[in-house]
């Protein structure tokens, strides 16, 4: 592929999907040149062939720079710095992170005033499933943007998705956190009622997840509903947001949304009751709470479809 | 696979997925007599090495009889007519059809009270999900009759799931088919907005379907959303006394099921606005309604995961 | 009133509600005569002018027999002992205990088939609002049977209705005790967050109930919702039962109860938590576990709008 | 109660509800002064012997001047034009409007700096509740304030309840009007219930207006439900925007609200419907539809309990 040789890449943020993400890139072979605030999390990526830059605005003379950090904050930090020279700069920015539609179309200002392309391009995954080549991505911004990027992002990840111009993307990635609220609410009902009816949680997600309705995601939340290992991967208040922006969505958009609605105040229950420190899928201790019982782990190994 | 060879098929039930499971063992190699109500619509399986019975009564003389109809009514008759002459009996009937745990555990007494092993074993997927080879059994009833089955159920399916003693597996299929009504009011939920906000539907069902969320149920739902073909898979009447089933066995079992009874009202509330002749999938044009849209077919080809 | 004084009334039951009930009737210048199992609790209905039986059959002499028992196995009981001696038998029995819309028809039959008039009348209130004179009454059966029974309702209560045939009231009551549960759930929601904005529930109650939406219901919960006193008026177990019994209904004329679930639900979850001795009203406490506060006494005296 | 013939009062607003406010304190021979937009329609009150100004800026010199408009705009303007002169000015406003929290504490502010008192004192009832003398107020602001103000709020209303500091009475109103939400679904839920199972709505409704569930508001609300008179008194708009008030203080304050949620969702499905012209009680007209009927008016007289 000469196309993506030509091109260079650069890289902001090596927290714990970034470094996967730009690990992937480089393996693949691409030009990739990383930054982290931390310089020494990104160092491993070397034996990939990456390099590593001192500051962030080394980066400005790729072709195509990532963003993969925590917070809008820190997003805009990023970008300010790099493009403080003012001379050099990137022909696209690709924008990875979880930040809101707002962020999004104050980035989508501040470059477009400088020339340069973006892609709003939220994912689907966690480090694991990034590491397992299930990442998805879902852009969102011009349609030639996307064709360039379309080659290095699919470098990264499974598939990745145009769903139209500006910001939308970030509807989408909010409307795929709302669908994983209700879902793991649901199968936290249906998981408890088989449990009380005398089905080990085992066997019961072993073929739920085998079934058509078994998803990636089913497949990888099994080890803590089984084993209750709940060691935080998306926390409550976390998902409490994404549900939140969400409903604003819904009433912005005059959709109803019950199921959303419901699954948010369970979430906020949880909260209220002081389940704040673990992973999301506490939802089920809380479940089997409401169902008078206590749940212990089956200490049964059981795969996450992504090793 | 000798030991297959040495046990003869007997097969109850040539509808839309009784004729695919059976033609899928013929075509394995297996010995199979089937027998339908409709002669006519059994006949075509003789093209893979299938026996056509006249009798129900002839499979009798088999080891292992599968019975897959439509309800308990139909399953007490015919069973009692296969076993109608008291002499001849198989060893094991494996039973696929949908029905409730007490009908269930009513011929488990028949059965047993005449020392023939009794699996119950309920599906996951509809006809073209068997021809696409990803059909998945859950199963209850002794371990050793599970063993006997188990290469066989592996003819028909991707996959087949213990669960336990009993019935149990009557329970997770109710479990399955309650997720199966959350997940398609989700579904909707999100579909709607996203199209409110922009995005076409077979954008976001893409994206949907390739991230960590998507199942084979949600791929194989996407021509419906997309282009609002709603031919009957399966009723809302069906989908409600399902939901009922699952609402009914949490009270039994004192577990509260929030979004399931969300859910189920809804689907309730479409069956009284007068959507009751097409598939269920029809949630999306009730979230549609309450959202103030009417939706158009996008008339888009889009994939369902099977063909 | 010459019609009243003609017309001589047994009474089956002086527990909690019977005796204030009866106490009413006595009071008023009615011809009682009381039976009760354990006959010393009926003893002091005499200083009202009431008679007390030793026999449940020496009431079988009276012209109208009211009935207010727990459950359907005692009104079954009591009544079979009422009839036994084949020869003498009241005209009319009013049954006023909370049962089941098949135990009423039941007894209907038992009742029609000997040529006594049957009235279904169940009541809304508890013992203190009998005591405050604003217990009411919903019949059903015959409207001539009502208009016998009218006089004398009315000397017990401060309204009665008649709502039409057969065991109609026993539905009315079920949907009354479903608004109960929904209404308490609300007034729980609304209090918690009023609460946490900064005012003292005590204050927001007092405003509530003086506005249009206050009833003698929110009225006389308001001291538990204030001071936290939660000795049992009505289990969570029983309005449970209720709801349930509401949501059973709803299944079968096919009416969806969104609220009513989503109620019951968090009823069963009160439950699945072990708050089952109290009194349902501490369905406030779990509201506030849900919102992250542990409410305390407030200490402030307060009415119950019946005293 | 010479206190109030010493203070005079200036009254903003003769729409519907201010109509008949200022006409109350008139009848109880207060000294007021009424302005309004469209000055003819405050005309009649000078049969009650009130002053009518031509200028809002004219009720500057009066002691206490209540607000009662639409919306926080015209709030706004209308004490912007009262103080404009920067001389005289009153000793307190009383705010009787549906304003916003935030308004309210704007309002505060402006009239703080001027060293005039403030009392937010919006209200439950509607112009009938008014006339039929069963208004009520909920007060917030400097006690001292709430006292001064307390005589001239009972002559207009049954009560007036103060529930604190700063703009806490604003949180209980917006508190008050999801509980009529709630209660609105709640009741539509249960009288198709009932109506399904046999019994005519204004049976049902007898009874449960005379119960202990029975408020205000559930009578006044009768003729709409038995007669289907939607004359508007309060849109679903209006309605929805009030529920979305309180659910963004539930978030505000982390107290999940499932009932309320779930009404707000009807609501909205009802908005999204076209049922946006007549009254919120529509809400039974939708109720209706899902349970698969369509209402006729029952055409018989029944009181609103005010007349």
């Amino acid at each position: 592929m000469p196309i993506k040789k030509k091109q260079t890449i650069g890289w902001i943020g090596a927290g714990r999907m970034g470094y996967e993400m730009a690990g992937r890139l480089a393996k693949a072979g691409a030009d990739v040149m990383v930054w982290n605030r931390t310089k020494a999390k990104a160092e491993p990526l070397t034996k990939y062939g990456a390099k590593i830059a001192d500051q962030v605005s080394e980066l400005a003379a790729r072709d195509i720079v990532f963003c993969m950090v925590a917070t809008w904050t820190d997003v805009k930090e990023v970008i300010t710095k790099l493009l403080a020279s003012g001379k050099t700069k990137p022909k696209m920015v690709i924008e990875c992170s979880s930040i809101s539609l707002e962020g999004s179309a104050a980035l989508r200002e501040i470059l477009e005033s400088k020339n340069i392309q973006y892609l709003a391009a939220p994912v689907s995954g966690n480090a694991k499933v990034i590491k397992a080549g299930k990442l998805t991505f879902v852009c969102s911004g011009p349609q030639k943007a996307f064709d360039i990027a379309k080659p290095f992002l699919n470098l990264i990840a499974a598939n990745s998705s145009y769903v139209g111009e500006g910001e939308l993307s970030r509807i989408v990635k909010i409307c795929h956190n709302v669908f994983l609220g209700v879902v793991t609410q649901s199968l936290a009902e249906i998981t408890i009622l088989a449990q009380k009816a005398g089905v080990p949680r085992h066997a019961f997600l072993d073929f739920m997840n085998q079934s058509v309705m078994g998803s990636t995601f089913t497949r990888y939340k099994t080890p803590a509903f089984v084993n209750l290992d709940f060691k935080v991967t998306f926390t409550p208040q976390l998902l409490r947001k994404d549900m939140d922006l969400g409903l604003d969505a819904g009433r912005r958009f005059e959709v109803p949304m019950p199921l959303a609605s419901a699954a948010r105040d369970l979430i906020q229950s949880m909260i209220g009751q002081g389940w704040t420190e673990q992973d999301f899928a506490t939802l089920l201790l809380q479940q089997a709470g409401a169902s008078g019982i206590k749940l212990k782990p089956e200490n049964v190994e059981v795969g996450d479809g992504l090793s």
